[in-house]
């Protein structure tokens, strides 16, 4: 809808204020440290402009000054740089049997991180939420960090998420349904929070801070107790429709294969999920933990082998499938498997040789997560650390 | 990179000026008839801000005042409309064996059509160009068109197409390699030319004015001599890198499956391409075309029966992989195979009901392009119109 024209302008001025004032803390987050001088050359805008835009953020404790001065010709000038300190978010992961939270400053590192055993399926969701707002008050006390210093928290959660709303439409996993998670942790903290689906605040974390550094498109692949995956598209996540983009487990992978619970044949989870990597060691040996299946491999007995190399054989075929339609250039490979049987990766880029079409087959890197554990954290602690800079 | 404060308010004016005036000729071409004080109302303008806009659009010969009147409270209003003949802009569908043209007016209306036989890959570039040159010129004259009424040419073709360059990467359909096809159109014809990738200004098409309108994220898969795929994302093309996602083709169907000419098991284009299903015919029965097949499952022949169950079948479990993936609201089945054997629509929809994923099945819907043979010369019509309003 339009507005009158003066309106406009007058609204657009605030804007472009705005803007300007974050294209200058993008430039000195990127480029730190930088002065007042090479600030103004890269955003084209006036010295005086800079200045009087320099002296807002120093003021509100968002940059600093250096002890460094630029080196060129003329008069030297100081150098600024982003004041680690100037903010703060907090980065929660919520997986099955654990919470770890991690405190990410303003230059974008995890300064202190906290992690807590906690089954969420065997609690109410209310004790669930308690837990976590005490841990955070916890983490701020134990780093002398002000509330009044806290842009606020981000949630990454095994589920489908309503992100819009902030709330867990359904999480198998922590047995949630329609839970407000958002309004919950605002209510209990204070804190104004955003909340997402794991695996999507996992790759951004990786497309910002690890292994996907620099890539335009990037999929990633979670495989362990539940198979998943998230898509980032020139730096932005993508969520198809109701958030749910991303439901690997039930593509099929074997028009005639294995039963699965959802009542479809062949679907890829009865092949390469935890549990099925289970069934189908069990069927030579009763062992009780993956584990053990990991060891066997590793001893070279021939029926492990021959699970672990399937497993990638069919990793790799979905991969195919993934590259065909969506044509990422980076596939990060991430979960439980990989954390705990690295050679999967090995073999897997060994079928990639065969089992990737051709014309995509060269431009394709296939890699392990780098954050491993963190990238949630690190992914949700920087959604948060947004909130501040959005307002 | 920022500008200089006033500088941008200033060229800020400028961008809201032309901004409103897109708001209004969209409001009227949503709404039309509709009157200024109905287009003040939904736009939040001044009634002086929309007289000054409709007056220019006016005098440019995009909107015409109609002899109706609003029939409310307070004195009579005229409506207004767009102009249908106010511009103009030509579609170019190039396939394997014809060429079809189409001239669309203003209101997005193909006005006129014309079809050439025509196999490119037996000819030049340089040829089916001159030939796609003169037809544009034989259908302005026939329709007695003024060249300065043509915004421009869209052109839809098979291959992967560097739409931002306009430029034919490869298409083995017309046996082109790194044709510049923007900037040769625009040397033979004079108009400026827009060029894109069959399936996905197909299903622009679909989106805009056929059995995709209203839908949020669909699929458009085409089945026949060749196999591909294209997604609209809330209203826009998904590209994928280098403008390539939907290569369904080489997607693998069976990982035990049937020898490729890629070197690959089991592609989904081995079991349904039209050649696929002629090799798997001729192993009963030596039929020379395609028809044939088609005929005999219409006679109820069980060999027959049993191939177009089988395409069926695979296309579903196709469709499946894609809705866990993209999670689109609709699919559209386009091409020779549904185009020729419209039956295997109900096949597939029966499929649908057992291998498509229960969270998303019920709210999927699959069903055939509605534009069939016009889809890809109005999609490229449009975006062809959109130079227009773009400059």
């Amino acid at each position: 809808m339009g507005l009158d024209m003066k309106q406009m302008v007058k609204q657009d001025q605030e804007v472009i204020k705005q803007h300007n004032k974050h294209l200058v803390l993008d430039v000195i987050r990127k480029h730190r440290p930088i002065s007042r001088a090479e600030i103004s050359k890269a955003t084209k805008m006036s010295a005086t402009s800079i200045g009087r835009i320099v002296n807002e953020l120093t003021s509100e404790g968002l940059v600093k000054e250096t002890a460094l001065t630029s080196t060129g010709v003329g008069r030297k000038a100081i150098k600024l740089d982003i004041e680690p300190g100037g903010r703060y978010s907090i980065g929660v992961d919520i997986q099955k049997k654990r919470i770890l939270l991690g405190v990410m400053d303003f230059s974008e590192k995890i300064v202190f991180t906290e992690q807590v055993a906690h089954t969420a399926i065997e609690a109410a969701p209310e004790a669930t939420i308690a837990l976590i707002a005490q841990t955070v008050q916890q983490c701020l006390d134990a780093r002398g960090i002000p509330r009044s210093k806290v842009t606020g928290i981000g949630v990454g959660t095994p589920g489908v998420i309503d992100y819009a709303r902030g709330i867990v439409l359904l999480s198998a996993t922590l047995g949630w349904k329609n839970i407000s998670l958002a309004a919950m942790l605002l209510q209990a903290t204070g804190f104004r929070t955003v909340i997402d689906n794991d695996l999507k605040v996992k790759i951004l974390g990786e497309y910002l801070f690890g292994s996907a550094k620099g890539s335009d498109k990037t999929v990633l692949i979670n495989v362990g107790t539940g198979i998943g995956a998230s898509l980032i598209i020139n730096g932005e996540i993508f969520r198809g429709g109701s958030n749910s983009a991303g439901e690997l487990g039930h593509t099929t992978l074997d028009p005639n294969g294995n039963l699965c619970e959802c009542g479809k044949r062949g679907c890829l989870q009865t092949y390469i999920e935890e549990s099925a990597l289970l069934s189908e060691a069990r069927r030579i040996k009763p062992i009780t933990d993956i584990a053990q299946l990991f060891e066997a491999a590793r001893a070279q007995e021939m029926w492990a082998l021959e699970i672990m190399h399937r497993t990638s054989l069919y990793i790799g075929i979905t991969i195919n499938n993934i590259v065909c339609l969506y044509n990422p250039d980076t596939v990060i490979i991430s979960g439980d498997l990989v954390e705990n049987y690295g050679e999967i990766l090995q073999l897997l880029q060994e079928h990639c040789k065969t089992v990737i079409w051709e014309p995509f087959r060269e431009s394709l890197k296939v890699i392990a997560s780098e954050l491993e554990g963190q990238a949630i954290v690190m992914g949700a602690g920087v959604l948060a650390l947004q909130l501040e800079i959005q307002h």
